[in-house]
């Protein structure tokens, strides 16, 4: 039956779905006309998705409409900007509800390994939204990898005739993590970044 | 931004897929030109599938056709008639390559506690199907559960005029299972049912 073993195979396109998932998935959603009212709307809403989400003009987070929510929400501090990779880690940090500044979103990071170099991020929209809006503080929040590190040190430099306070994430111990299970590289940064209790 | 939390929602009508895999899919599908065509295919093959596949007219397994493939298949043994539940399970047994007979499939079982009662599934059909077609042996793969065991019941009952071979999967260790994990009760059939060796 080619329709099925198409959408079996179809399935699999999706992050975490191995071939016996993607069978099950496609078995349950045939079963019954509720479930198949589901999967069709599901198809409505990917196919409306890909058709009408595209990137925020001003920061590359995706949107409906020219800017995201982000950008034209005046509430929000204007001089503090977020440097991220990718559109989930601003979804990320705002589920935080721990930054009221914008976003600016690089769609990547520089991977030499990966044939990705400075001109394959968007580094050039990084410049021009620092040279058109008044940003003070700029928030390095890029992985604590090899890639994020280089990227780090490569907007520093870029970034550097425009005199702006810089900073990055905190290295330390993820809350609710287990001392036992973190590397070496972990607990020696929490070790430096230490905070006072007492003094 | 709602057409995004549409599509993180509609993900959730997936089988085994939670608030944060929505989301973690949802990016991931948005994400570069590529991922996006496939998530369209994806639309595409999900709404093709819903269209297209019905029931066989004759064994109620997913087909395109009139016929499922397997009841239209000359070189399959029409006197074995395998009963299951549902079209998953026609799957399952035809990846074992065990079994040259046809199927049957219930669309359900018995079950009181949900108010599934034997009209509810495809009982009639199966009468209709022993009647028309000369069906020898019904082997009744069911699952080992109580829903299973008073459908097994039911239908014993109901074929008891037919006067059929009538037979029901061995129950027993599954194979590359071990021991120590199994229930009391899988353990006691296979000391029941336990096979030979030599004499």
């Amino acid at each position: 039956m080619d329709t099925l073993s198409n959408l079996i195979n179809a399935l699999r396109y999706l992050p975490g779905i191995g071939p016996k998932s993607a069978q099950r998935i496609a078995y349950h959603l045939l079963q019954g006309d509720k479930n198949r009212e589901k999967a069709n709307l599901l198809a409505y809403h990917i196919q409306n998705a890909m058709q009408n989400i595209h990137h925020c003009l001003s920061c590359n987070n995706y949107t409906e409409n020219d800017y995201c929510r982000i950008c034209v929400d005046n509430t929000r501090d204007s001089h503090l900007l977020c440097v991220v990779e990718s559109p989930s880690d601003v979804l990320a940090i705002e589920q935080s509800q721990a930054y009221r500044g914008h976003y600016y979103v690089l769609m990547g990071k520089i991977s030499p390994i990966n044939g990705i170099g400075p001109d394959d991020i968007a580094l050039n929209g990084l410049v021009q939204r620092i040279e058109q809006k008044n940003v003070k503080e700029i928030i390095l929040a890029l992985s604590p990898t090899v890639e994020g590190q280089t990227t780090i040190h490569f907007i520093q430099s870029l970034l550097k005739p425009y005199m702006l306070s810089m900073t990055q994430l905190a290295h330390g111990i993820p809350v609710g993590g287990e001392l036992e299970f973190l590397d070496a590289h972990t607990i020696s940064s929490a070790l430096k970044n230490r905070g006072v209790l007492c003094e």
